[in-house]
C-alpha cells in the first residue's frame, strides 16, 4: 500500500465591476473592447432582446457570431446548452473567449453555465435587461440550467467577469414580466434593508412610471445588498441562504404551474407563503404580512396559490430541492423586515412538513 | 451612472489523497464511509466493470444508488449525462452527495463531470479500474463530455476528494485496453522523470504479465509525476501543458478514427508525430525516436496514422482544439527524454500548421 497527497492550490481572490446607468447600452462594447482585448466573443440573446433594439444598440454595426434563444424559462433545458456550446465550436471559438449575456434571467442563467462549461470554463459578462436579472440574477455567479425533474438541476456557480445594467432597456419590458422582477427587489428589502422596503412602498408609482432615476437607485440597491451576502458567502454554504427567502416554496409554485406563472409571480406567492409560517411560529405578526401584500398587491404580482396546483404535488417538488437534506430543506423567514430569523447560526431553519402543509392549504 | 465592485473571496487551498495497493477494492466502502460519513451516495461505473465483479467487491451487499452507462466512448456525451443527473435526482439526493466513480476514463470523466454540474457541484471520488484512468484520468481534476464536434467540448476542473487505485481491478482489463492505457505512463516518464522511462523500458515484461508489485510502483509514479503537475498548475494555464504531450494530435486522430482507435492507441501515434516534429525542428534525433517507438512498439499499440483518416480532416479536427488561439494549438515537445522543451518561458510552443501537415504526410 502506498499513498499520495494531491494539493489543490488556493484560487485567488477576484473582483467585478457593476455599472448601472440609463442608455449606456452603445458604449458598453468599447467598454468591453478595451477589458478583454481583441480575444474572440460570442453573444447570447433571446428572440424579445433583439426585437426591442437591444441587440442593435450594444454590435452598433460589429460582426460577432451570435445565438438567439426563444424566450421563456422552456429553452432553459440541455437542449439549448448542447447548441449553443456547438455554435461556439462552429465559430472555432477558443479559452479566451468571453460570452456575452444580453437579456433576462434565463439568457443570464444558461449564457452563464454556457461559460462555466465550454471547454472547461471562459468568461463571462452579464448585460441583464429586465428587472428580474437587473435586481438578481446577472450577480452572484449562479447559473444553471433545468431538467424534465426540477430547475438548476444543472449548473455551476461561475461568477461574470463584468455586468453593465442600463435600466433604459426595461423602458421596452413587457408589463407582466417587468412587475413581476420587481418581487426581487422586495424580497432584498424584507431580508436585508428596511430603508429599502420604505423607498419601494414611497416610490412604486415612480418604478411603475419606469422613472430613470428612480429605477437606476433601485438597480444600486440591489446589487449593493446581493453583493454584500455574495461577497460573505459565494457558494452558499449559509449566510447566501437568506436570499432564497420566499423562493422554496415560490419555485415549487413555478415548476408546479408548468412555467404559467413568471419566477418572481411565484416567489411573490413564496413570500406570503413565508409570511404566514413566520406568524404560525411566532415571528410576525398579519399587521406585517399585510404590509408586504400591500406592495406585492400594487405591483399586480398574484397572492394566492393558483387552485390547480395540489399541495401534494408542491411537497413532492420540495422534497427535490437543491437544498434538501433527507428530503426536506430548511426555510428562510424574517422576524422583522429587514432582518432574517437565525438559529444557532443558521440563516434557513427547520419548519415541519405538517405546517408547510397547513400554509399550503390556506396559501 | 453608479459602480459597485463585488469581490469574489479566494477559494482555499485543499488537498486530497491518492492510496495505492492490490485487492483493496474491499475496503473501500468503510473507508469512503469513514470520510464522509452517512450523506447520499451514488455509483457511476460501466457494464464491463459490473461484469468483471469490481461493484460486487466494492459494494460487498450494501444497497446503494447506480448508473451503469454503456462501455466506450461513445457513451461520453449530454444525454448519458442528462440521465444520470435525473438519476441522481430521482434518488432525491442533495448538495452533500459523494459520487462514486468506479472504472475507466470514459467513468471517470462523466461521472466527475456529473458532480460538477449537480445541483452546482457535489464530491466525486475516483477509483480507476484502467491502465489509462489509474495513470492519467483519475487524479488532476479534468472532467467533461464531447459534443459532436470534439472531444471534451463540455467540461469542468473537479478535483476529487479521495482517489483509491487498487491494480489488482487491472488483471481483468482485456489486453487492447490494458496495453493502450500503459501509453500514458510512457507520456509522463517522457515528459518529467527519463529513470521512469529506463524503469519501463526493463520491466516491460513484468508489466505485461500484469505483476502486481511492479503495477503498484508504475501507478505511484504516474500519480507523484502527475500531482506535481498539476499542483503547480492546476487549471492549466501554462506548465500542465506538458501533460498533453502527444495529445494534440493523438486527440484528432482519435475523434478523426470515429473512435475506432482507442484513447491511448492514438496518444501513442501523436507521440510518434511529436517526435518526428522535434527532429524537423532540430530538438531531437531518430536515434532517441527509435528508442520511443521500440518501447511503444513493444506495448503493442500503433505507431502509424491509420491510411483512411485524411490529413485535412486532422487539421480540421486540431483547429477546433481546446487549446487553439486563434484556430492553432501551440505543441507540447521535449528536447530530451525527461525535459520538455521551453521557449520563454512557455511549455508550449509555436509550430507551424506547414511543418505539422509534412509531418503527418509522414506519419
Amino acid at each position: 500500500m502506498q499513498e499520495l497527497t494531491v494539493k489543490v492550490p488556493a484560487e485567488k481572490a477576484g473582483e467585478y465591476r457593476i455599472e448601472i446607468g440609463t442608455d449606456i447600452l452603445g458604449s458598453v462594447w468599447a467598454k468591453i473592447e478595451s477589458q478583454f482585448g481583441s480575444v474572440g466573443k460570442f453573444v447570447i440573446t433571446d428572440a424579445n432582446v433583439a426585437k426591442a433594439g437591444h441587440l442593435d444598440k450594444l454590435f452598433s454595426g460589429r460582426d460577432i457570431p451570435i445565438y438567439v434563444i426563444s424566450p421563456g424559462e422552456s429553452s432553459k433545458n440541455m437542449n439549448t446548452l448542447v447548441s449553443i456550446i456547438e455554435a461556439m465550436e462552429n465559430a472555432y471559438l477558443a479559452r479566451d473567449t468571453v460570452v456575452i449575456a444580453l437579456g433576462g434571467g434565463v439568457v443570464g442563467d444558461i449564457a452563464g453555465f454556457a461559460a462555466a462549461v465550454f471547454k472547461r470554463g471562459v468568461k463571462v459578462v452579464q448585460i441583464p435587461t429586465t428587472t428580474l436579472a437587473q435586481a438578481d440574477s446577472a450577480i452572484g455567479g449562479k447559473t444553471g440550467v433545468d431538467s424534465s425533474l426540477s430547475k438548476n438541476a444543472f449548473g455551476a456557480f461561475w461568477h461574470p467577469s463584468a455586468v453593465y445594467i442600463d435600466v433604459a432597456t426595461l423602458k421596452t419590458l413587457d408589463d407582466r414580466q417587468y412587475r413581476a422582477g420587481l418581487v426581487e427587489s422586495v424580497k432584498h428589502a424584507l431580508v436585508a434593508d428596511e430603508k429599502f422596503f420604505e423607498f419601494l412602498e414611497s416610490n412604486l408609482d415612480a418604478i411603475l412610471r419606469r422613472q430613470a432615476d428612480i429605477l437606476e437607485q433601485v438597480a444600486y440597491q440591489n446589487c449593493r445588498i446581493k453583493a454584500q451576502v455574495v461577497e460573505a458567502d459565494p457558494t452558499e454554504k449559509n449566510r447566501r441562504r437568506m436570499l432564497n427567502y420566499g423562493h422554496t416554496i415560490g419555485h415549487a409554485i413555478e415548476w408546479g404551474s408548468g412555467f404559467e406563472l413568471l419566477h418572481g409571480e411565484a416567489v411573490a406567492i413564496g413570500i406570503i407563503a413565508a409570511g404566514m409560517i413566520e406568524i404560525e411560529m411566532g415571528l410576525g405578526d398579519s399587521k406585517r404580512l399585510e404590509r408586504v401584500r400591500k406592495v406585492l398587491g400594487e405591483l399586480g404580482v398574484p397572492v394566492k396559490k393558483p387552485a390547480n396546483i395540489s399541495k401534494s404535488i408542491l411537497i413532492d417538488i420540495i422534497r427535490r430541492d437543491k437544498k434538501s437534506i433527507n428530503k426536506w430543506p430548511r426555510f428562510v423567514l424574517i422576524d422583522r423586515i429587514g432582518n432574517v430569523h437565525r438559529r444557532e447560526g443558521q440563516w434557513a431553519v427547520e419548519v415541519k412538513q405538517d405546517m408547510v402543509e397547513k400554509v399550503l392549504g390556506k396559501l
